[in-house]
């Protein structure tokens, strides 16, 4: 059945259904179905972000299942409150639909989303439907800092970052970009190896705990690795007014990227992006900590210098400057 | 220049700038720049809602001014707030743009958004920028209910009519469809009445300081008028699983609709939509004082009865019922 077919109302009415069935409605005071959702709050800091998804821009139905997407529609948003080390909690979602997007469809959309939500504690509390030409998926994700630390502000920020200290990423890199040029242009490879890759595209993991963690050891500056390694480190730089040096034999480029791809799997860890690991910069001993208190594997792989604010160095393992020419995806640009 | 030209970032750094001297990014602890946005709040009974608006859907960009499309788009969202008797607070703000979009449309759209906000007292905290085939523009909007009348949630709802109370609704109706309808195929007309009519589509009024006040006076339902009198009249009887009686006579169509439009003038009363008027119930006493204590006109045009859950029947003068033909827009519908 086509959304045409059971309206708008008969949609929203279909996907309040389903929130409900999966717990993920609970303690809302009004949810979906009033002009605006109501819950009690605390006092806290607030945080908030949004992110959108474009069909054609962002994805191709054809490459992606709607559980697929759905999933990443959520959990790009728990990225960036990963990011701040903060708690998710309540998402509005608005999708935009041509009228002839199969229901079903828009049912394993939700249903992707829905897992993401459970697994993180995330409440839907509303969203919007509208008509497109294509497909819109668009979340707005509220969650709170955690407890205040010492004097300081409970969030990670990208401005934070402070001349000495260490850069360090969780997990490995390039796998996302990995997978999303084999969905691209299929090449023979070792199938679980092919397989991994792709999931890494489509099953991205927010690193919310983590962030938390960082938050309570007393990490102050981090982004999440969305545009690529290189270019969110130019950021996080530039809001911090100051450059940094990667060592590039450090990077944890992971190893089946380099299994499939060989020479240019750096590329893809340096440039590649959607890998929404963390990237946060700390003392020394703050990191050797976290080394240990972190359930993901974590790497130093350069320090924040005195420079130009947004002057990112690569070197090599003989200390020496490399050149790198890809810059991060921008989203406006011509080529971008 | 084209947004291409600008970069993502350039774009999100200018519009960064006009919020910052508009004054809507004040009291934020971080606003547009992180990974997201992060103020305080205090305890409260917290509300959400969003909304979208897509070329070709919603608007044809040769028809609008950049500002009245911001504009209006925040006003709808503010309705739906107001619609709840609640505070607005704060907005995300998402744009989807094609990379030919002139720079300074987008400036406009920007100062469209920031006067309403101003006025309303909406801090602009952050939001997003991502390519897309079409303009499209998405608000989530924060606010937060008043405070506690008694015992009773302080705000308004579809589902609490009860049987007996009488329906009214504040302002003209049918203004806003009949301004649409002169954009669409323009007739001659008194040019200050068809000036006003334009007007009333592109510059809607939400009611937020209306809604506020039925709160205060004990009214518990209510629903913006946002797809047309007849149309969101059914939703809120659906919701309270009671029926309604309208008495034609009494709809306050508006004066300048009826001296452009004649006999045609009420169906755009009743099913014309976006005049994001303010449709409640309530006792005939508190209706009463609701008349004194409002700042915009209030009309009484029927009353809440026992029926088959969202039966709404229109009288004529004689008390006879009409029936009428149409229906509020599905927005998913194929003719919708």
């Amino acid at each position: 059945m086509k959304v045409q077919e059971i309206g708008e109302f008969g949609l929203i009415e279909l996907l309040a259904q389903m929130v409900k069935k999966a717990g993920c409605g609970e303690g809302v005071v009004l949810g979906i179905g009033d002009d605006a959702a109501a819950w009690r709050i605390l006092a806290s800091l607030q945080l908030a972000t949004t992110d959108s998804l474009v069909e054609g821009v962002h994805f191709i139905t054809g490459m992606a299942t709607g559980r697929a997407l759905g999933w990443k529609a959520l959990a790009v948003n728990l990225s960036d409150i990963a990011a701040m080390g903060g708690i998710p909690q309540h998402a509005l979602i608005t999708l935009g639909l041509p009228p002839d997007t199969e229901v079903e469809w828009v049912s394993e959309l939700y249903e992707g989303m829905l897992a993401m939500a459970q697994r993180f504690g995330v409440t839907i509390v509303g969203g919007d439907v509208v008509r497109a030409p294509q497909i819109i998926i668009s979340i707005t994700l509220l969650g709170k800092a955690g407890l205040k630390v010492g004097r300081r502000l409970p969030v990670l920020t990208r401005s934070s970052a402070r001349v000495g200290e260490r850069i360090a990423v969780t997990g490995w890199l390039g796998a996302a970009a990995a997978g999303l040029k084999l969905l691209r242009s299929p090449i023979n490879g070792e199938e679980a190896v092919v397989s991994l890759l792709k999931e890494a595209h489509f099953r991205p993991q927010p690193r919310v705990a983590e962030g938390q963690i960082l938050v309570r050891h007393g990490v102050r500056a981090a982004i999440d690795v969305s545009d690529g390694l290189m270019s969110d480190l130019i950021r996080l730089c530039q809001a911090s007014a100051l450059g940094a040096r990667v060592w590039l034999d450090r990077v944890p480029v992971h190893p089946a990227v380099k299994a499939v791809f060989g020479e240019e799997a750096l590329d893809l860890a340096l440039a590649g992006g959607e890998d929404y690991e963390l990237l946060f910069t700390g003392k020394e001993a703050t990191l050797d900590e976290l080394k240990e208190a972190l359930p993901v594997q974590m790497t130093v792989i350069g320090e924040v210098v005195k420079d130009q604010p947004g002057r990112v160095v690569a070197l090599n393992s003989a200390g020496r400057e490399v050149s790198w020419g890809r810059k991060g995806w921008d989203h406006l640009a011509a080529n971008g």
